[in-house]
């Protein structure tokens, strides 16, 4: 059942040379043959394999829309089993994951409070999580230690039995599925007007912190001519290492701390909250974050072909009221987390074709 | 595989009108063109859906004696994920749920900690909810706070992607699968004596909390001919809106504190424990349990087909000795739930046909 | 479904009577005709069903490499539920038990904290797994207290509903499964050199406390000519009780605190850690345990044909640089820990002929 042998560039670098590398320079290691093997960062993602994960989830939806499309999903991975180790708590995207594993019939099993684990004991977390990947097939894990999913696939991959890793959120560093569903939901959202090239996404709220956005920007740079609008107040404004990303990229983009200006402007807005959880010196207790709302009196200036969306969990950034407008597509949003996590999957286990040949013999 | 969109009266009717009206008023918003479609309170219950779930139950519990039998059962929602959200601990009411779920192939997924949600990051729970209910095609929830079930069900029902809310106990308020389980117990206990039509059923001991006792009461008014037995400290008897429904349903009941008397009446014996847990201001200290515990002692006593009953957990209030009597069916009554539970969730998903055809094959 | 009534030889034994008997006196209790019913202590194993279960494993473990073969076994006991109750941390034992139920189709459904549990209602410890017990074919569990899961197989076999118990880990008592893992993984370490019997075995590190080094070395009484070797400081060394047994049983056995000695002599070393969150009082503060740790520098005198062992979670006793050699099987012991528990799964419920029957057409 194993997977054969081949080219596995994690085995050919010491950790000591690869932690240092940064995200883009570390992409490429977490493929073989081209092909994704981990999924551990956004910046591992070329724009071909992008467009792939959002076709694949597409068909995977609709295929999910009959009876015998889902019993035809649920017989694909079913002699694998996944662990979802979960480090950190976060019951939205483990629960994403698990409905993406019960609808490819991958069963799974979750290692959730590592206190009831051996760790206790004084085992290390590297023999911790070598030792509960033996049962497994892959592993899916958030955990609070930024590039600790990293460590665990470098790890296993010098191993004679590595299983791919799945980064569900490590730290404030990286949560690549949450920058894949974004995409995704972009990539819907805009099917019938070309696709997300040459649009402006407005991203408002807490962009020094959200690793959401950071991501998402950065993800952006392979969709030419889209123009990006970076809406916060001055100390929570995004980082200059993404406007450098930008620039190289040679993307347009534009800083702002007025949302009502770019309201009318944007074909995407993507509202963010106040993440005062990571806050070490009171950095937001000051910021007036009214100005960063957006109210059910804004929807009148709002494109009638664009999107509202939000990562969540929300506070009061979105009025309840502008929940029931059809552009509002933030609980959409959290479904495509869904489909999108099932075609990686798909993806990490090479069985694309098997979707395809379903998907075309169900629409021929 | 969305429900097609049919009459849903919870989107008639705006929350401040829903909430404020009684148990009995709210029944007939669960229902969708006269068949239940949520599974919240007793009251919705009318005496041909009673039947048709015992009945069920029965079916799906003689069809799961052979392996070809659970083969079919599990075939039968397998294409459905069901979320169990467990906000109050209850292990065997879960256990009995998640049990129901794998007979019937409804695949599983457990909330159990919210601590380990993002509720912390200060998201309503309303948004919680709705966030994972986009995995899921049916809720499964125990909430410590009373009307909370209905408050999803109703949340739910005012988006374009409703599912069936069960609930699995909210507050002191209501448990309506627990009362489903004990008229299932009560009808098979009676099936060679006519079913549960005049009988005589005694309730023991804490009937002004117990809200088993307060929900079974009143389902039992479906019953012509049930005489009831309220045997309790005059402190902990039951609440005078019971009886009133009762009077108002013209059916026979009697007021006690003497066990002793009431024991060679009964036709069944529904025992309970002191729900201290609840106390607020020690109501229940100063109470002699003592005169309200059947021993071993009072079998004697009971008729030969009678039936000793329990919600369980117990404490005192059975002596252990009592177990092995074959009146006692507090276990079977536990295992009732499975079966009863798996008949609600088939009739909320309207697979009922499935079943009786599967059952007319066996046994014809 | 329900096993049909066999000869059940706890149901003629009081508890009072049973449950002061030698572990080699409680195990034919735990057999019906001859074979394992219940799996509660290492001492219930025999030679013949030792040497079943090695080949059973083996036998599932090459099925389970083609997905054809995973099917078959997933097939087995899809009709079954299996319920694990840890009451006692445990996430490596845990996950070993859900993957084996995975890969025999057996549903699983854990209970983990029993804080969650109706037990905080006041209810005794035996009628929670009671009720629990009601929706399972067979309760695998872990508890803090020795001697507990016997009373649970005692308790559910003079029920009209007993099903298959087995010990996951009961205190400092027993840990009948890890037992067997060793075995099996001594087993296939020695499968090209005639097998376990004749083989010098040495056990260094806590042997005061260690259930694990207790039980194998009782089981290596029932390979002939085996011979032991004690490895440990004297304040930890093996019991009295042991060495008795290992007397009557006309092993051969050393006791030594110098492992350098040993190293070269031994065909396999079983490395444990010191159990210190056993100690009461201070026991093993004041060892040095330095002189019982294997490093890279000991490979070069170990055999070239000998095996390194740890039940894992390990400290210091062993330095990782020796997990790239190729005689540290300690993370292959883990899977195989998946593998013999399937095989025992199996023999509970009676399905190893249809493995025998799919081995032989794989293999002819």
């Amino acid at each position: 059942m194993a997977k054969l042998y081949r080219d596995n560039p994690l085995r050919k670098i010491a950790w000591e040379d690869f932690h240092t590398l940064d995200a883009a320079e570390k992409g490429p290691f977490f493929l073989r043959e081209g092909r994704p093997y981990h999924a551990l960062n956004a910046q591992q993602f070329t724009r071909p394999i992008l467009d792939g994960l959002c076709n694949l989830a597409t068909q995977v939806r609709r295929i999910a829309k009959t009876r015998g499309g889902v019993l035809f999903l649920q017989d694909l991975l079913c002699e694998k089993r996944a662990m979802l180790y979960f480090a950190q708590p976060s019951t939205r995207t483990f629960l994403s994951f698990y409905a993406a594993c019960q609808l490819l019939g991958l069963n799974p099993a979750e290692v959730r409070d590592t206190t009831t684990s051996s760790e206790i004991k004084g085992e290390s977390p590297e023999d911790s999580i070598r030792t509960f990947s033996s049962f497994f097939d892959i592993i899916i894990m958030r955990h609070p230690a930024g590039g600790f999913a990293e460590r665990i696939a470098w790890l296993l991959s010098n191993t004679d039995r590595p299983v791919p890793v799945v980064n569900a959120g490590s730290g404030k560093d990286q949560h690549p599925t949450q920058a894949l569903l974004d995409i995704y939901t972009l990539q819907r959202s805009f099917e019938k007007r070309e696709g997300i090239e040459r649009k402006k996404i407005a991203f408002v709220g807490d962009l020094a912190r959200g690793r959401t956005v950071r991501s998402l920007a950065w993800l952006l740079t392979l969709y030419p001519g889209v123009k990006q609008y970076f809406v916060a107040p001055p100390s929570l404004q995004i980082g200059p290492d993404i406007l450098a990303a930008l620039d190289r990229a040679g993307m347009a983009y534009e800083l702002s701390s007025d949302l009502q200006a770019v309201i009318p402007e944007a074909d995407a807005i993507y509202m963010t909250r106040i993440q005062d959880e990571w806050d070490t010196a009171h950095e937001s207790r000051d910021v007036d974050t009214n100005r960063f709302h957006f109210r059910v009196a804004d929807l009148a200036r709002l494109r009638p072909d664009a999107v509202i969306m939000h990562p969540l969990p929300r506070r009061r950034e979105i009025e309840p009221g502008v929940d029931g407008d059809p552009r509002a597509v933030y609980w959409r949003q959290v479904r495509n987390g869904m489909w999108i996590r099932a075609a990686l999957i798909l993806t990490l286990f090479e069985r694309e074709r098997e979707i395809e040949r379903y998907y075309q013999d169900l629409t021929s």
